[in-house]
């Protein structure tokens, strides 16, 4: 395996930083998950936006031009690890580079340590189609949930419970609402209608969600963003995650509780068949 | 600059660790600060009952009496830097390890990273006879305070707004009540009362604050373990703060208001005398 490592492609086990890097110090850094379909980029526009904000909201020194720059270092890990043909994740990852510790801010002669990867997605497709199951877990994070930060043991303790249980995500609540998933945004069909999570400090604005939002606008189906509760969760019609490995992914129980009829409902099957054309035809556009 | 990493000391520049360190990519690690006076660890007991607390919080397979062989790593690291005469600080970290990402645990096959490193610590004598100013800001962090983890972005945030200001700490505050410090537990007189935040979830059981206890115990001094309202921080009599570096700091200025007189209060003087006393009979003892 080929990863990109501040400016030079090397072996994994060459890909080696400084025991004093600020990421493994304090988690100083703003990290990135970027679908790749036939070697290209799927949404970079928005993921390069995203990182840009979380990367001034921790005031790290690298400007939107390095990370647009990024794209093309993406493309080149795809090609390097032999991964253009068929599907892959990108991990994107900046820190705030290494020094001596100290809490405050580094000198500004300190650079950014930039670190690509890329691995081979296989979808699966049964657990798309059945759906999954999901466990639910106390949100333990920090407050600023929007910007991409590698502070993620909140995620790392709920996505191992969900593991544990068998299930393939954890969905996070907190102060009696639903935020989001361990790794996804949360969907559900409450009423007839469909919610999901403001765009808040509370939850991160996911591309995936970004992409459903336009086609149910497409679709003529209303939106409601506003929180679910959690209670209602349990009863809702349909449920689904979403997120840039996840796709649109039915959830068809719940802590051991069926949701719905215990099958993908229709409104979660007519979006995941849109969001999946727009996938798979912005990679056929771009080869 | 020698530092130990898994097993060996090594000099700086060759203490690298995998980029998919667990610590680099989820801050999925725990750390300690130590104080060594005269070559000798300070409290070390208290601390390896906390890095175990933390371990066992997070589930990192690291044993006590793994946490335990490392109190002769850190003396001999603080030998191989020359720092025996003296003071220094001791850091150490141990996180989850090196694997490919998944935010569950990686296969129990993955050892965990061992980090220690010593610096020099010369005590700000000045600015502990003279009291140091402190902003406040929000507290940010995660809800699991206690274990001491590297998911410190809250933290450093806290600090570098005390940098800029050119003060020492930043006092964290939530809901209305003061947390700790961004790297210090909090103390106040508050109507003639001595008080600091009870050990909960949301702040760190720091070990100069177990000292400082027992110390006040001593002393006949009672302490109210009970947030202290934000809002009475500004017209406290006393503010301190307290940590493995800080030692007993008075704080004579908050957000650029005067507290109390303008210089330490007699109950910060007086715990800090016998808490220094404390600090290097030890030290006396042990050499």
């Amino acid at each position: 395996m080929i990863m990109y490592l501040n400016g030079q492609y090397v072996p994994r086990e060459s890909a080696l930083i400084p025991v004093e890097d600020r990421g493994f110090i304090f988690g100083d850094g703003i990290y990135e998950g970027v679908r790749a379909v036939g070697g290209k980029m799927f949404e970079w526009a928005p993921h390069a936006e995203r990182m840009d904000n979380g990367l001034k909201g921790l005031r790290i020194n690298f400007t939107r031009a390095q990370i647009d720059a990024l794209e093309a270092v993406c493309e080149r890990v795809v090609q390097e690890n032999g991964l253009v043909d068929g599907e892959a994740f990108l991990y994107l990852q900046v820190s705030r580079g290494a020094a001596p510790r100290t809490h405050h801010f580094p000198p500004a002669t300190v650079l950014p340590t930039v670190f690509v990867s890329a691995s081979k997605l296989v979808v699966p497709r049964k657990m798309r189609d059945e759906g999954c199951s999901a466990v639910t877990f106390p949100d333990m994070r920090w407050k600023r949930r929007d910007w991409k930060t590698v502070n993620l043991l909140g995620n790392v303790l709920a996505r191992q419970s969900a593991a544990e249980a068998g299930a393939y995500e954890a969905i996070l609540h907190e102060d009696g609402i639903v935020t989001e998933g361990a790794a996804t945004n949360v969907f559900a069909v409450v009423n007839g209608e469909m919610r999901t999570h403001p765009l808040t400090e509370r939850i991160l604005p996911g591309v995936t969600r970004k992409v459903l939002m336009e086609l149910f606008a497409d679709l003529k189906v209303p939106v409601r963003e506003e929180p679910i509760p959690f209670a209602q969760l349990f009863s809702a019609e349909e449920v689904f995650v979403c997120g840039s490995t996840t796709d649109v992914t039915p959830v068809v129980s719940i802590d051991g509780k069926t949701v719905g009829k215990g099958k993908p409902g229709p409104m979660t099957v007519q979006i995941r068949e849109a969001f999946e054309a727009r996938l798979y035809q912005a990679a056929g556009a771009s080869r």
